[in-house]
């Protein structure tokens, strides 16, 4: 319904293609310092720091479009936004006959009878995870000491320092693991059934173009293992435990311990290689290559996506604990 | 905020020592036949068929309250709900001081400051899950043609048949994977970005008692893959793939081919066997020992629970595209 | 979509012939004392107290069905029901070919194609605002020292106490107008713009069927004022007003004065008098007479409805607020 | 929450003195002609066109900023923008210490412990209501043949056009009334109890700031009279009645009579004339006189805005329809 969050609520807009993106945040306590500049950090995070990262160079600054007053929310929504620049439309044109193996042209043109903006992937576009970036930076600033750190564990099979070290750059691509760690977190946020942290945090990471799997804990070795393995043993009155399997997490509520997670994402779709798909044209399956720079690991900028999609979600989970 | 679903929406009230537990289900087209009858079946299925599953016999009949007039649905809220019966509150007395490891017992206490129903995990029971069963019957009857399958693939690290053939029962617990298979469904179901399909489908799952992660596809093998291995090749007009490496959602919109996902539970956490835990009473790490019997492995009356979640999510879908 | 409120939310189910009806109530916090027979006294209330008022004895004692442990409230979704009981389903079966003049008979059995329950008006019976009433009793013990206050100011034209001392039942029925009184409430309740109090109070109170106008302080009278005698000046830092025309309210919030809000009821639909409307079965206009016995003044019971509703918006508020 | 709306469902940013404010049309679907030139009526509408009304020149033209490719609507969120020009801030200083009568000026400052952006009102500006008006139009394009019609039946206590040929502009300001008919609307639209018609009109209504009454048909006059005057007989098989005093509405269902409604608003709350209100700074009651000029009678552009709040919610419900 194109919008997140019980509280701390975010709703967005803007395609690819679009002059611009934006989102609105609703709810927002008055009263908290926010500058244009507070972006900046986690926007440069977004774009990756590795060799053959796409060339396309993006314009993200973050534009307050209203809800800040002399350099503090006012109450009112909170809007933010970032220009699209130097978008090339002519690579796109192709799309519409053929549409991408893995990626959404297809579902789209489908969903929306051929009406959607299919350049860039129109509202598809990896891109639109700027916007869950930006939110994160608001939401960080409820969370306070709260400390979210996403980090890359895998990428393409190997362990990140390992990758990093030999890979050597073609026309495929590569996919990846992102493992998100919450430390200092209190006790007792997230709400039982059907709003349990598992629940609200895998659907906003889900958001994210390109996620396939996600893990709390240990949880997929946890499935092998007897319960007597498994199970957290409680040491204190704080509610530490023993070992951490459950992540942090009993009941969807935050049990006091660190909460990790794990995000598994596909290799990026596009590759500069000869593919095959359906040509809608011709009636035919064709061999096709998709024009332009790709990026070989869009795992590579997703670690500050994943920890903004966690204080997100956290965020909310912390303003509908304080009502109590 | 207890209730799931935009349009196929439901909510839920009941703890497991409550007289009774039941479900509203509001937007329901009238005019579909629903009897107390109906029911039955998938109630059967999820008290599981495995020698060594607990004994406690569930009398889960499912009484219709309102919304049905002459056995059909009337427009307004359909109203189900099943009565607890048997429920031996003296096993429960001992949680309030040591809460068992690998439960919500401890995480309930402290969100609640100690009022919560603390017999038998009260809302957090995996007696709750009975409901999301019930809701799943009459979303099945919104998406007839469409085949949902959920399996158990694995047990305690093996296959389902060959554990089956192998296990002995002791005083300990086991986990398991189930995977369900979604065919016969139309192209096109699903929201971008918020309410992808994975993110509403891995929402409810979460939900389950036990659930620790979910797979869509072979997204965990396929975050060591390549994108020329990954991406699935279209090849016809409908949309069929060569692979189905995606499980049948881009873009988080169903593509027409088999929609796939696995879904991770860790093993029962109550086991008969010792364990220690944090008594808040002596203030001191304790052995102490789970009474009663219990169930050694709930998976395997998960495949019902999580067909059902399937069917909700796609229930809900299927009203929102049938607006355009 | 069957439930009101952001965090005091509230979800009914039930119908005027189904063996129940019941509410859910989410979000509560835990602690709060609730007792069967704490809803004694407004369900009472509810009944009126006039004679010639419907004689049909309804027996609503209210059942906790879940929510609450050891007389306090867990946390979990709190239901609550009443039984239906003496319904005489043999004088509702004409309906279904001559709708009832200013009934719901005729838009519901187009809307719901013929499948609604037609007995009692279904779930379009003004039986349905005793869970109003129950989910205010709950509300009222959040809002503690708010005192809300509904009472009749007029019935069929004259002055509460005029028309009292001077009716005579006949076969008729009468309308009239309750003014809700709500002082001690704290400024800054309300949200702007979409959830102003107005458009939260409004929603609900036209939830109660037979209301069709409500004013908000002296907006109707205010409609022919000048700006100068309608403004409510401020006179000290709390922000009394020397006048109250705005009723308590600006820019959609409590301004720390008393808020008061009238509504206005038409007279009760079905009287004992001969009446025409469309037969479906004949094809022509009909005389016809409603069977049974009718409250000729369907107001004198509403004073608790209209201040139950006061109080579940208001309860609402309160949650929201505490959470900055 | 700051949206409205459960399929068409619009969300808003932007304060008086921002740099722009903006709408999120969720849900919309693909493959509705959409130019910017299509609002141009509307918001021309929405100046009024009475001497002496506001002189500050609105610079309304609407951008589309993205969910249109090609002129024709993408099925992604539509955002729309205008753009706050020639903004005065000068104006408004004075007002964080002389919070003006019958403003939000006093409880938006309270509300937000003194963060709002008090320049023209911020987020509580009758501005805001521009925002209406561009949903509006997109609504009325589901609406197709549906006939929304607002006109002004009083000013000042007189009929509109008594009142047009008598008033002589002063310091002070007139409140009035407006009526909205809709006709040809199909049968069956609203939702029973919580989401009935007036329950939804109503809501919607009473965001735009200055209305403090709503009267669905003959409600007001109906309080007074008997049942067997004010029911409405229908006479055939498409439910046309005799009277209209429902207003169209039963149940909170259309009944496939015209619908109507009346909204009161109160005098526009500036005025040049002096007053008298506390002062935060001095601590004393005392006369001040808002500067700048004022629009004597704001009822005069607000037609427009009470036919698109009607608009908006019919589509709603229309979308709602569609899916059974």
């Amino acid at each position: 319904m194109n919008s997140f969050g019980n509280l701390f609520r975010i709703s967005i807009y803007g395609e690819s293609h679009s002059e611009e993106m934006g989102i609105i945040i609703d709810n927002l306590p008055a009263g908290i310092k926010i500058l244009e500049s507070d972006f900046e950090e986690d926007m440069k995070r977004r774009k990756g720091g590795f060799k053959g990262t796409t060339a396309r160079v993006e314009s993200d600054r973050v534009i307050i479009k209203s809800g800040v007053f002399k350099d503090f929310s006012t109450g009112a929504p909170l809007a933010l936004a970032i220009k699209n620049k130097n978008t090339k439309s002519k690579d796109y044109k192709k799309l519409k006959d053929i549409p991408r193996p893995s990626h959404a042209d297809f579902t789209a043109q489908k969903k929306y009878q051929g009406f959607n903006d299919y350049r860039g992937g129109g509202f598809f576009s990896g891109r639109m995870t700027a916007l869950l970036v930006i939110a994160g930076v608001i939401a960080k600033k409820i969370l306070k000491n709260i400390k979210i750190e996403a980090k890359i564990t895998e990428i393409g099979g190997l362990g990140y320092q390992e990758f990093m070290e030999n890979y050597q750059l073609d026309q495929d691509s590569y996919g990846g693991v992102v493992k998100c760690e919450i430390s200092k977190l209190p006790l007792g946020l997230g709400e039982p059934f059907f709003d349990s942290l598992e629940s609200k945090l895998s659907h906003l990471i889900f958001s994210i173009p390109g996620v396939k799997a996600i893990e709390f804990g240990n949880g997929i070795e946890g499935s092998k293992m007897r319960g007597s393995e498994f199970n957290d043993r409680i040491m204190d009155a704080a509610g530490r435990t023993a070992t951490n399997n459950n992540g942090g997490i009993n009941g969807g509520i935050s049990n006091g311990n660190e909460i990790f997670f794990r995000v598994f994402f596909k290799p990026t779709p596009s590759i500069s290689k000869e593919q095959t798909s359906y040509n809608f044209k011709t009636g035919k399956v064709e061999e096709f290559r998709i024009e332009g720079r790709h990026d070989p690991c869009f795992v590579l900028r997703t670690p500050v996506v994943v920890d903004a999609c966690a204080a997100i979600v956290l965020a909310d989970f912390w303003l509908m604990e304080k009502r109590n």
